[in-house]
């Protein structure tokens, strides 16, 4: 053997431009790691079950742990020839071991061990990945907390709609968060499967104990298959998904953070931190971090279909199509861990300004119509009537170029009776969120609630 | 109020282009049912909180349970100018108990309305289409346990590996559903939220009981914050993401018995019913129905991708662009129910030709190439050297045209001492399958099982 | 026959549920036209051959003509249980010409019949769509000149950059739809190919003349290879990759327009008859049309990505899964059609708001840092070095909270001896404009060319 | 200036995360040649317009022309602190001419070069892609000469449909291709516009000469509004959608080929040097480099929809998700190149088994039924009476498992009294394609002929 786990059968060496276009050496050194603890376990069980001589476990044993040691240390240099990361082990152990090496092969196939491979790694980086999103989920509570009350018009259609606090809206992303963890969670679960001993795709003839590999592995169950277990990339479909769905909750807040920053608004500001200059416009401070996680959203709905479209109609059991997934799988992971770490330091560095979005509130008062239907019904009108009444009233004051509180009672009485004086204490944000009364909502006596619920149940 | 919930503002009538445009009610017709059932339980909620006349109230629930009645029964009939199945349902109580009407929408807006009706709807959908998985399932089962015995090539690159069972590879499938239905019903737990109350964007004034409308619609638990449950879509993406995955599934199916089905292989026939003719070519059966299957796993890509595309970006919190939600997840659903119920009828007209099958592993004894090695393995040879050794050996055979079985001893012994004459007895497909040990694999007992474990497991 | 062309060799009937899921019927009655249009060319060109009896051929011919007149005059009613359009038309003239019939589908199949179906519509639907382009670019260019002299804050990065006049942004989309119709154009050209004669995949035994059928047909040429013609649907995806860049570009146009009609913008009133309101919050006026339209862009990439991943690993040659591409082709060509109509309206119906605009320009004097460093570049500086002066001025400006108008010219030639008095004329959004002299750039003299240029291109 | 185009504007420096996260000049390198080539041109310009000092720009194209020299001879070695290749090329210039680099800048902005250097990039990728296209096409003319008469079932549905040669179905994916060069072709052409000159957005004051530029670059036109330069992505999706067509086709001739070199097929031999084997199974050659490019066509794909989906509804004009069009870019052409290049190899190792391919026409007689219907139009019968009869025969043949050729006359008279015992000479691959006369069909002579035009298109 050179550079090849296989080769007697084959006369003639490939192509050295094919050679290099399926190598995957070059994203497979993420999974080393795991590559390596496989094979130590593997190789345990097969002395175990006597299906090797112990002298030659115990020779690979240690070759294994010192090719481990290496990698941790980050001291290991895979053979840059080597097909992909399990030739680039066994290779590194021939070098430490000679023959003895020859046994650690045996009662597994490439396509179980980069199965067990890439599982481990997913459960690995989930485990990352869900312990920074409830870091995200927090710093957004901690900027909800530091903004509680401020008030600013709420949107539906980007136009205004009722009064809110920002501290609301900022909780909504903490519950969208907490979604996408539990879809992470969902998927590691669905990894939790020890593929190991399906070899190539019918099991095998040597009595191994696969339940032993499982549980040296740490996994909680074994794959009922072996077929299914070589041919199955579901949970690299439902990670990238999982990121696919994440990355479109935080495009949205990246979306509501760039229009509240635009002079217009002008309700938030980006830290300088994150933002950049222009090489001609002396004065621009643009947020350019939030553009660039808004446009990944679509790179990672990109990875997404790419692995889909890759497996569909993909015969069983393992083809070499698969090798694919990986490239997409750790890209979406590395992308998310960067973003996920930005982002909870941005949030930190946005100041919100009270001022400027109370003010927008108080200039547009057709932010209170709902309110003002609101008043009508607690006067025991039927809504749909008090909303055509205030609806009247807007149009009227659009025309007029008059604001509502200005008008004297007289003329609003005109468009209902049921109008009186305490109609004027309506136009304010303040009252406006205070006087939401149902569950969820944007009263901010709820939004503390929701703070302490949160604080408590991510710091857990 | 003529077609509209609102109108009391506008001067001028919509465009009539843009008004078919922006209408839903053909689709929305789906979700009639649903609408009606929340708007009865919100209206109780309203009568029990004080919020509305009992009079009313009482007006209001006899018009809506006619209204149910009529939709149960085909009979009703949405009024075609109305913009979306909300308003149609209000049109026709408008019709049967005039101005007591106007008191319904208190207390709600169409955007918590909408995610009601989805959530609701595809709950219902969810539970039938895991039924549907389940029966497709058992058909996979029966079909296994049918073939239980029939050997044939076991493929990896789509070229021969080792012996397996039919059976075997049909299970893999089972496993693959198992899966599916997990993630339908994690998406069924992530609609069980009642959005109601949550209004436009900020909850309401009127002292509401969230939880008493939960009760009554059979939801587990309400939406903690008003703002993400009217801008939350991730319920739909799940599902379609769901039955995207499940298409996948299915077209690997499909692709397999496409693959057997040709005169090449002629593992198996599609019963004719499933199949269709030429034109032109008197001949021909053609399996159309597992073509269109295939081809229908794109098409829920592109439902995925275009809802995924639609959220991305949308900031806070309703926006128009999200009632293009209906369609693909309507769609989608509809598309499975119909691909599942072909699925096990098809599945049942499968013959399976056992003779074909394992002449095919017999004609090619390279099959037997890793039996030969782990026979080596089991004299002690160690697995890489084996594994060399009898890639010689095939190499040897293709080049002398000669079959491996039909070699002398001698020939055999040259390339590996440890060979004798036991050696010829492997040979055989059955043989090969009863070899195998691991769990999970081919071994006709260990599928036995799994077939026994299914049959309780599903039929419970 | 009954339903179908094709069934001797059949003993079973097909399963019903699959019979209406593999029927095109639904969509496919939009072809109906083109495949009897193609029926007659392709009966004169056999009867022309002496392939089929004259006779015949002349009752062919009658029975198609008025089948064909029944489809322009919307009375043509396909039989329901017929497979396809071509089934369909083929039991009409059954009925009416009766064994006459049975000689029409010699030397074809619907391999290739569908094809030329498929091209016949997608030309002619080409066409509709590419002077619907041009209706579009002509209403922006009346758009653009009725508001020639409005300046505006140029964004980039959502954040303002430099004046610009709103009508030079107009007139950007109408560049982009220019490409978007040169792409259209493309695609017809690759669409003008006739198929028919292909048959099912080799061509056929009869001597026919398949230029005699292009020219009835008005193709410009013929396939080359048949087995090409028939597994070719490149022109498809062309199609619906055209849609989809021209609805990426219109979902910009209509970001632009939502950005600029909120409150804080309030640059564009969007016309009533294109906006709905709420039903919870009476003031409400939302332009559901824009977003609507670009929601409808995602569902665009939806159908591509369907139709492409449908095509994917397809082995030669015609393939069933290959009807999926009637549904995404047709239903983008008619939201196309519908979306064109209802834009070239709305934009006549947008009133741009002169006052807003500009004093959002002389509010913010950053817009005119630009024109601040051009102004010490004039006086010999190197630009890098008044980029850095000028950025320290702005953030001067910004620390103080003074407008840099306000500012003596002693402060400023602190910063650099190079200012003088004519600086202060430098803050006027028309006279910056103005100053711009580049070809392409937003001086109003030049834009006022671009109009010109365009209503002559357009209107020829 | 330090490592940055911009600055003095700022008191905060990048959060560092954030630094390496917008930082493009990983990728960027591959623009390195046309961004000095651009700036060459650029500042060539400013001087003949006396913008900037004579001497100061002689020193400038001195310092660019070595930059261009060290870029390549591979010895550039820009600044890991750059943001982008832009501002590395400004401090390599500094750093050889000092001072003289500030005047560089002027009348330009990194929107507009950005711009430049990519369509600079995609027009000489575009011509290398198209050389490339050109030569697998040759290869595969050469393959279908090589193997001319080969017959082998032609396959619809991947069922067996008619006896079709070999070659004729190699030139459908010639014909495939020159498509694809169009697409190519096209796309450069909406490349070829010089957009420098448009600045951030608005064009310039200076009074630059913009057509001077392109002619020095070669463009033949520059771009007619500023703002549409610098918004505009339309040529990336054009390319990277013609490279997922282009892969859509390889897709499926490595479908075909992956097909015919089953066991099952055995139609043809890939060349050991494009396949590997497997670490288990000692006799496994699996043709991995096709199944790795049909994988790699859902990457291409996944590139597609995450640059249409990052382009969706970004408002006017340059907005910093588009730098996210890079990596999709560059990757998807340089797949192509390693692809496309690895195909031209792997075509000519392939071998065709003309003995296995015929012996599977005559195998199945079921090829001949289309030949035996028209056998009886030929005598006058109508052509669906005709295609009806021979079904019966079929599955007569069928039921009693007997070759049709094997039935004494009178049996076949039954079915119909024109069939006589020329009928048998019917039963024979080459008759059947030699039968063939239309154009764009199989028969031999009209394959030869397009061999020769091929050859003779493709050699020019």
């Amino acid at each position: 053997m050179t550079d090849k786990l296989w080769g007697g059968r084959f006369k003639q060496r490939q192509d050295s431009l094919f050679w290099d276009f399926q190598s995957s050496i070059g994203y497979d050194n993420r999974l080393a790691l795991y590559d390596v603890e496989g094979s130590i376990a593997h190789v345990k069980m097969l002395a175990k079950c006597n299906i090797i001589p112990k002298k030659e476990a115990s020779a690979i044993l240690g070759g294994l742990s010192a090719i481990l040691k290496e990698i941790e240390q980050g001291r290991f240099k895979p053979d840059p020839k080597a097909e992909d990361i399990h030739t680039a082990v066994h290779l590194a152990l021939l070098k430490k071991k000679g023959k003895a090496a020859d046994y650690m092969h045996t009662a597994r196939s490439r396509n179980d061990q980069v199965s067990l491979d890439l599982r481990m790694y997913s459960k690995d980086k989930i485990d990352m990945l869900v312990s920074l999103i409830t870091r995200l989920q927090l710093e957004l509570v901690n900027f909800a907390k530091k903004n509680i009350d401020v008030a600013m018009p709420g949107l539906t259609h980007t136009q205004h709609a009722v009064p809110i606090l920002f501290s609301h809206q900022v909780l909504a992303y903490v519950n969208m968060l907490e979604r996408d963890k539990e879809r992470f969670q969902q998927a590691h679960a669905r990894c939790d499967e020890m593929p190991l001993g399906s070899c190539a795709l019918a099991g095998t003839s040597f009595t191994i104990d696969r339940k032993f590999v499982a549980k040296l592995l740490g996994f909680s169950r074994i794959s009922e298959n072996s077929i299914d277990a070589v041919s199955d990339r579901d949970f690299v479909i439902d990670i990238i998904s999982a990121v696919s769905i994440l990355f479109m909750h935080i495009s949205r807040f990246c979306e509501d953070m760039i229009i509240f920053s635009t002079p217009e608004y002008d309700f938030v500001d980006i830290g300088e931190a994150y933002c950049t200059g222009s090489s001609i416009m002396p004065q621009k401070k643009n947020p350019d971090s939030l553009e660039l996680i808004r446009g990944h959203c679509s790179r990672a709905y990109g990875n997404l279909i790419s692995v889909m479209g890759m497996m569909k109609a993909l015969p069983m059991s393992y083809n070499r199509d698969m090798q694919l997934d990986k490239e997409p799988l750790i890209g979406s992971i590395d992308l998310s861990e960067k973003i996920l770490n930005i982002l909870c330091d941005l949030v930190k560095g946005i100041t919100v300004k009270k001022d400027k979005a109370e003010a927008a509130v108080k200039e547009d008062e057709s932010l209170f119509a709902l309110d003002m239907a609101d008043y009508l019904v607690a006067k025991k009108m039927a809504f749909s009537q008090a909303h055509s009444v205030v609806g009247k009233i807007v149009s009227h004051s659009v025309a007029k170029g008059r604001k509502i509180s200005a008008m004297p009672i007289e003329e609003l009485k005109k468009f209902a009776p049921e109008f009186d004086k305490d109609l004027y204490k309506i136009f304010e944000p303040q009252r406006s969120v205070m006087s939401k009364k149902s569950m969820g909502s944007t009263n901010p006596l709820l939004v503390r609630q929701q703070i302490d619920k949160w604080m408590k149940a991510l710091k857990r």
